[in-house]
Protein backbone atom coordinates (compact mmCIF):
# COMPACT_ATOMS: atom_id res chain seq x y z
CA UNK A 1 0.00 0.00 0.00
CA UNK A 2 1.48 3.07 -1.24
CA UNK A 3 -0.43 5.51 0.77
CA UNK A 4 -3.76 5.79 2.57
CA UNK A 5 -6.55 8.51 2.70
CA UNK A 6 -8.66 9.15 5.59
CA UNK A 7 -11.35 10.44 7.47
CA UNK A 8 -11.25 10.56 10.99
CA UNK A 9 -15.78 10.43 11.06
CA UNK A 10 -15.18 7.00 9.04
CA UNK A 11 -13.23 5.48 11.42
CA UNK A 12 -15.25 3.35 14.28
CA UNK A 13 -15.04 4.51 17.90
CA UNK A 14 -14.28 1.69 20.16
CA UNK A 15 -14.69 2.10 24.29
CA UNK A 16 -11.16 1.53 26.19
CA UNK A 17 -11.75 -1.06 28.46
CA UNK A 18 -8.12 -0.59 30.66
CA UNK A 19 -9.44 -1.34 34.30
CA UNK A 20 -11.08 1.96 35.83
CA UNK A 21 -11.56 3.51 32.69
CA UNK A 22 -14.85 5.13 31.78
CA UNK A 23 -16.53 7.56 29.30
CA UNK A 24 -12.99 6.74 27.05
CA UNK A 25 -13.26 5.91 23.13
CA UNK A 26 -10.83 5.44 20.78
CA UNK A 27 -10.39 5.09 17.27
CA UNK A 28 -7.36 3.67 15.33
CA UNK A 29 -6.89 6.13 12.57
CA UNK A 30 -3.49 4.92 11.06
CA UNK A 31 -2.34 1.26 11.76
CA UNK A 32 -0.49 -1.87 9.93
CA UNK A 33 -3.37 -2.19 8.46
CA UNK A 34 -3.39 1.08 6.50
CA UNK A 35 0.14 0.29 5.34
CA UNK A 36 2.47 1.73 8.64
CA UNK A 37 4.78 -0.41 9.87
CA UNK A 38 6.24 1.20 12.47
CA UNK A 39 3.68 3.09 14.46
CA UNK A 40 -0.34 4.29 15.06
CA UNK A 41 -1.73 7.08 15.16
CA UNK A 42 -5.02 6.64 17.49
CA UNK A 43 -7.62 9.38 18.13
CA UNK A 44 -9.09 9.74 21.44
CA UNK A 45 -12.63 11.07 22.76
CA UNK A 46 -13.54 11.15 26.57
CA UNK A 47 -16.76 12.33 27.89
CA UNK A 48 -16.56 14.69 30.66
CA UNK A 49 -15.51 13.19 33.92
CA UNK A 50 -14.40 10.29 32.13
CA UNK A 51 -11.05 9.05 32.32
CA UNK A 52 -8.30 6.23 30.98
CA UNK A 53 -6.84 5.01 33.87
CA UNK A 54 -3.22 4.64 35.75
CA UNK A 55 -1.74 2.14 33.44
CA UNK A 56 1.64 1.24 31.69
CA UNK A 57 2.95 -0.60 28.92
CA UNK A 58 5.95 -1.45 27.17
CA UNK A 59 6.51 1.52 24.41
CA UNK A 60 6.45 5.26 25.21
CA UNK A 61 3.60 7.49 23.36
CA UNK A 62 3.07 11.12 22.80
CA UNK A 63 -0.57 13.17 23.54
CA UNK A 64 -1.66 15.57 21.46
CA UNK A 65 -4.68 17.54 22.34
CA UNK A 66 -6.90 18.81 20.01
CA UNK A 67 -9.91 20.21 22.38
CA UNK A 68 -11.06 20.17 25.38
CA UNK A 69 -8.47 20.11 29.07
CA UNK A 70 -6.83 17.18 30.31
CA UNK A 71 -5.52 16.27 33.20
CA UNK A 72 -2.75 13.85 32.60
CA UNK A 73 -0.64 12.45 35.22
CA UNK A 74 2.54 10.53 34.73
CA UNK A 75 4.16 8.97 37.70
CA UNK A 76 4.21 11.42 40.27
CA UNK A 77 3.51 14.82 38.25
CA UNK A 78 0.27 15.88 37.45
CA UNK A 79 -0.22 18.51 34.90
CA UNK A 80 -3.92 20.24 33.03
CA UNK A 81 -3.16 20.68 29.55
CA UNK A 82 -5.34 21.68 26.46
CA UNK A 83 -5.38 22.24 23.09
CA UNK A 84 -1.71 22.84 21.12
CA UNK A 85 -0.18 21.28 24.36
CA UNK A 86 1.87 17.99 24.46
CA UNK A 87 3.48 15.12 26.52
CA UNK A 88 5.62 12.20 25.37
CA UNK A 89 5.43 9.58 28.03
CA UNK A 90 8.54 6.87 28.00
CA UNK A 91 7.96 3.25 27.85
CA UNK A 92 7.23 1.47 30.99
CA UNK A 93 6.15 5.31 32.77
CA UNK A 94 2.81 4.73 34.60
CA UNK A 95 0.11 7.73 33.56
CA UNK A 96 -3.86 8.59 33.13
CA UNK A 97 -5.40 11.12 31.40
CA UNK A 98 -8.79 12.64 32.89
CA UNK A 99 -11.14 14.76 30.99
CA UNK A 100 -11.77 17.65 33.30
CA UNK A 101 -13.20 20.30 31.00
CA UNK A 102 -16.93 20.51 30.61
CA UNK A 103 -16.70 19.37 27.47
CA UNK A 104 -15.92 16.59 24.97
CA UNK A 105 -11.58 16.18 25.41
CA UNK A 106 -10.22 14.98 22.05
CA UNK A 107 -6.85 14.34 21.73
CA UNK A 108 -4.02 12.27 19.39
CA UNK A 109 -1.58 9.67 20.26
CA UNK A 110 1.69 7.89 18.59
CA UNK A 111 2.58 4.53 19.73
CA UNK A 112 5.23 2.70 18.39
CA UNK A 113 4.66 -1.02 17.39
CA UNK A 114 6.88 -3.46 19.41
CA UNK A 115 6.99 -7.07 20.69
CA UNK A 116 4.60 -6.61 23.62
CA UNK A 117 2.12 -4.58 23.01
CA UNK A 118 0.56 -5.38 26.50
CA UNK A 119 -1.40 -2.85 29.34
CA UNK A 120 -1.03 -3.29 32.50
CA UNK A 121 -3.38 -1.18 35.03
CA UNK A 122 -2.08 0.19 37.99
CA UNK A 123 -3.66 1.58 41.84
CA UNK A 124 -3.61 5.11 42.12
CA UNK B 1 13.75 11.38 30.27
CA UNK B 2 11.09 9.56 31.55
CA UNK B 3 8.35 12.65 30.01
CA UNK B 4 8.62 15.55 28.43
CA UNK B 5 5.49 18.34 28.47
CA UNK B 6 5.32 21.10 26.08
CA UNK B 7 3.31 23.49 24.21
CA UNK B 8 3.47 24.20 20.84
CA UNK B 9 3.37 28.10 20.65
CA UNK B 10 6.75 27.62 22.67
CA UNK B 11 8.78 25.57 19.97
CA UNK B 12 10.66 27.76 17.42
CA UNK B 13 9.23 27.59 13.86
CA UNK B 14 11.64 26.99 10.86
CA UNK B 15 11.42 27.61 7.30
CA UNK B 16 10.67 24.26 5.16
CA UNK B 17 13.44 24.51 2.94
CA UNK B 18 13.27 21.93 0.35
CA UNK B 19 13.47 23.39 -2.74
CA UNK B 20 10.80 24.89 -4.36
CA UNK B 21 8.75 25.29 -1.05
CA UNK B 22 7.52 28.54 -0.24
CA UNK B 23 5.58 29.86 3.03
CA UNK B 24 5.65 26.45 4.81
CA UNK B 25 7.62 26.66 8.37
CA UNK B 26 7.96 23.44 10.36
CA UNK B 27 7.79 23.29 14.43
CA UNK B 28 9.66 19.64 15.62
CA UNK B 29 7.67 18.94 19.04
CA UNK B 30 8.53 15.43 19.86
CA UNK B 31 11.88 14.40 18.77
CA UNK B 32 14.91 12.36 20.20
CA UNK B 33 15.61 15.77 22.49
CA UNK B 34 12.64 15.38 24.30
CA UNK B 35 13.28 11.64 24.74
CA UNK B 36 11.46 10.18 21.51
CA UNK B 37 13.68 7.37 19.89
CA UNK B 38 11.78 6.00 17.30
CA UNK B 39 9.41 8.92 15.98
CA UNK B 40 9.17 12.64 15.72
CA UNK B 41 5.62 14.57 15.75
CA UNK B 42 6.15 17.82 13.97
CA UNK B 43 3.84 20.52 13.51
CA UNK B 44 3.40 22.77 9.89
CA UNK B 45 2.12 25.81 9.62
CA UNK B 46 1.64 26.91 5.55
CA UNK B 47 0.79 30.29 4.42
CA UNK B 48 -2.45 30.53 2.08
CA UNK B 49 -0.63 29.94 -1.27
CA UNK B 50 2.30 28.36 0.77
CA UNK B 51 3.29 24.91 -0.58
CA UNK B 52 5.62 22.35 0.09
CA UNK B 53 6.67 21.02 -2.68
CA UNK B 54 6.46 17.44 -4.58
CA UNK B 55 9.54 15.59 -3.13
CA UNK B 56 10.34 12.01 -1.32
CA UNK B 57 12.61 10.27 1.35
CA UNK B 58 13.27 6.98 2.41
CA UNK B 59 10.52 6.92 5.76
CA UNK B 60 7.22 7.17 6.13
CA UNK B 61 4.79 9.78 6.95
CA UNK B 62 1.54 10.56 8.49
CA UNK B 63 -0.35 14.06 7.83
CA UNK B 64 -3.27 14.67 10.20
CA UNK B 65 -5.41 18.35 9.60
CA UNK B 66 -5.82 20.47 12.17
CA UNK B 67 -6.43 23.75 10.38
CA UNK B 68 -7.49 25.02 7.13
CA UNK B 69 -7.28 23.03 3.48
CA UNK B 70 -4.89 21.49 2.31
CA UNK B 71 -4.26 19.70 -1.61
CA UNK B 72 -2.01 16.94 -1.56
CA UNK B 73 -0.78 15.26 -4.15
CA UNK B 74 0.44 11.62 -3.95
CA UNK B 75 2.13 10.20 -6.58
CA UNK B 76 -0.46 10.63 -9.72
CA UNK B 77 -3.61 11.52 -6.94
CA UNK B 78 -4.16 14.59 -5.96
CA UNK B 79 -6.98 15.12 -3.23
CA UNK B 80 -8.44 17.90 -1.03
CA UNK B 81 -7.85 17.11 2.96
CA UNK B 82 -9.27 19.43 5.95
CA UNK B 83 -9.36 19.61 9.29
CA UNK B 84 -10.12 15.78 11.29
CA UNK B 85 -8.70 14.34 7.60
CA UNK B 86 -5.18 12.29 7.58
CA UNK B 87 -3.03 10.66 4.98
CA UNK B 88 -0.33 8.12 5.63
CA UNK B 89 2.38 8.13 2.83
CA UNK B 90 4.37 5.59 3.04
CA UNK B 91 8.70 5.49 1.94
CA UNK B 92 10.17 6.18 -1.10
CA UNK B 93 6.36 7.65 -2.24
CA UNK B 94 6.59 11.30 -3.70
CA UNK B 95 4.30 13.63 -2.55
CA UNK B 96 3.58 17.29 -2.37
CA UNK B 97 1.50 19.62 0.40
CA UNK B 98 -0.18 22.84 -1.17
CA UNK B 99 -2.63 25.50 1.36
CA UNK B 100 -5.36 26.03 -0.98
CA UNK B 101 -7.61 27.62 1.73
CA UNK B 102 -7.47 31.46 2.28
CA UNK B 103 -6.37 30.84 6.08
CA UNK B 104 -3.62 29.31 7.13
CA UNK B 105 -3.25 25.61 6.96
CA UNK B 106 -2.14 24.10 10.35
CA UNK B 107 -0.93 19.90 10.52
CA UNK B 108 0.85 17.13 12.02
CA UNK B 109 3.52 15.11 10.66
CA UNK B 110 4.30 11.90 12.39
CA UNK B 111 7.82 9.87 11.37
CA UNK B 112 9.89 7.29 12.26
CA UNK B 113 13.68 8.13 12.78
CA UNK B 114 16.01 5.89 9.79
CA UNK B 115 19.21 5.16 8.74
CA UNK B 116 18.73 8.14 5.90
CA UNK B 117 17.01 11.29 7.20
CA UNK B 118 17.78 12.99 3.19
CA UNK B 119 14.91 14.57 1.34
CA UNK B 120 15.25 14.40 -2.73
CA UNK B 121 13.26 17.25 -4.18
CA UNK B 122 11.69 15.84 -7.44
CA UNK B 123 10.58 17.70 -10.40
CA UNK B 124 6.65 17.92 -11.06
Amino acid sequence: MNYHFGKQEDVPKQEVKITGSRGAYIQWLVTKDTGSPRYALRRFLIEPSGVIAYHKHKYEETVYVLKGFAEVRVENETRKISSGEFVFIDQNVPHSIKNVGNSELEFLCVIPYVEDMSITPLEG
